[in-house]
């Protein structure tokens, strides 16, 4: 993996060898995105197999070690939808398998490279959908990332703004630095550099202003998990940008492919929200200070919830859905035959 | 002057003997806020003659040097009419004066001393005046520092909270940190926590979800310009908490005494607004790795501009006024006889 807590600084690759070490990478948000935890995820399940495989005597022992990865795996972090949506499909080919622990591994290895390569596909298809949201000269607020480093390539809402950039020169962007983890300052803005688009750097609370003097044309987000009525979980901030958005007459627009939905969940009311560590909050320092007291008391919700009514449209791989949400994200959810 | 820079690691006062460091130590924001650079502005002008008056040897020389100095400190910053309105102030003592240097001297130091405590005073009043707005257990949102650092004691925005907390020991804080310069991180939550005041300290686009959440029953927050028509400029990210408080039926409250008021200018429109330098965006460590790329494009807006209409109330020391503005701040201004 593409070690993310050390960009833009350092371009460190890390390499997993076993199983818990890749729960412990989702957690510490080496790796981080919805669809790329899913991907690491069924890569865990991928790498438990085949280890499990070289050492397991019998088919119940594999079953039982690969039932630990499988339980550990799936909630190492438990907002997005994604990771247990892959781990819970490698864990399926399991259930349905009567062949031998190796046998096994190797259809694992072959499944969690499919889900790689198809969330990749699926990227580049919502970009593609997108390209008639756009208009000449467009100027595209992004908040967290939802980038090639989010989505294992390309990218769901850095998609959109790519395709949009490929068809477009004229486009440009504005990146939320997006706080506590600086996901905007740290990734989004580091590959947009590399891909030489424009885009001015803002920290999260210039947003509106920038909206008031017409600096914003659209907002283009990812997301963490999707409920069936349209709601939407992503980073923390985002519920904020849309109400913003909202006001200022700008279409506000989620990008995700449909392993972000969860269909399960009427409303994002009842999906989790991971409250992380208090010092991403207090451990930051300005000029080399510190800014906050050690011992400050410290709220540190990851996510938020941005109702349907706020946004414009949803993109996925099988096209633009636009409220109300319910039967048009079904039928994707179908036509994507998950 | 205590070094704000330094807070809150470091409790550092500085002296300052000469004018040019007083308009230094405005620009690097060793101390800031809207009224205390008006203090400070002041003092600067006292400190000015007190030299200028053991140096010039005739009126002529004298008035030469203040001139020089009140055109420097004046604009030592631009948005916060404070400064502007206190070293005119001063200026116009020496303008009305026909003593000597020694004479005028004595009279400015007395006058910038003057000011100092009438600021004071009028935050208390401002506190006092404000009591009628909360209800009990309130739970009141401030964004960046309006306190005794911002105002040479008690506070506007803060000193509105101090009120509040003594006369209703459940009263809490949520504290924004105030990117870029962190003065919610570095200062507020620091005074709050001099004064045991409890408070939870968030990034800034937590707002809204914990608005969403119930979990803020108030914003308050000061000034750095009042336009005729009730428009505000304050701290970057005013405007978006302003937006957001509406949005989830808020009431969003300004304090700030007549000195912030500037009716000269008939809205917000026409005040200027600082833009600093990149760094402050891009200077960012979490957890000691640096946040951005050093050559990142930045926007840094050190205001922003909230229409009236989205303001419930200005407190001045004169009292609660409402929408319609216009009226009641000129009433407020022409009792408070500036």
């Amino acid at each position: 993996m593409l070690d993310q807590t050390r960009l833009p600084g350092e371009v460190v690759h890390v390499t997993l060898t076993t199983w818990p070490d890749v729960v412990d990478a989702i957690k510490a948000m080496v790796i981080r995105g919805a669809p790329a935890i899913g991907v690491a995820g069924a890569m865990g399940v991928a790498l438990a197999a085949h280890q499990a495989a070289a050492t397991s005597s019998t088919r119940q022992a594999f079953d039982a070690e690969m039932g630990r990865a499988v339980a550990e795996l799936r909630v190492a972090r438990p907002t997005a939808v994604n990771l247990e949506w892959a781990v819970d499909r490698l864990a399926g080919v399991i259930a349905d398998h009567e062949g031998t622990p190796q046998e096994i591994a190797a259809e694992l290895a072959a499944a969690a490279r499919a889900i790689h390569s198809d969330e990749v596909d699926r990227c580049v298809a919502i970009g593609h959908h997108s390209l008639p949201l756009f208009t000449r000269g467009a100027c595209i607020l992004t908040h967290c990332n939802a980038g090639a480093l989010a989505t294992g390539g390309y990218g769901t809402a850095l998609g959109v703004v790519r395709a949009a950039y490929e068809a477009d020169p004229s486009v440009t962007v504005i990146v939320d630095e997006t706080r506590p983890l600086l996901q905007g300052s740290r990734l989004t803005a580091w590959e947009l550099a590399q891909d030489g688009i424009p885009y001015t750097l803002i920290s999260d609370n210039m947003a509106a202003m920038l909206m008031s003097q017409g600096r914003v044309s659209h907002v283009v987000v990812g997301a963490d998990r999707i409920a069936a009525n349209g709601d939407v979980v992503n980073k923390i901030g985002t519920y904020g940008v849309a109400i913003l958005a909202r006001e200022h007459g700008i279409p506000f627009i989620v990008a995700a492919p449909t392993s972000t939905l969860d269909l399960t969940m009427p409303s994002a009311a009842e999906i989790p929200v991971e409250e992380r560590a208090a010092d991403e909050v207090r451990g930051l320092a300005l000029f080399g200070m510190p800014a906050a007291s050690p011992d400050a008391p410290v709220a540190n919700p990851a996510f938020d919830r941005t109702p349907a009514r706020l946004v414009t449209a949803i993109i996925t791989e099988q096209g633009v859905h636009r409220a109300p949400y319910e039967r048009s994200l079904r039928r994707a959810w179908d036509d994507a035959a998950h």
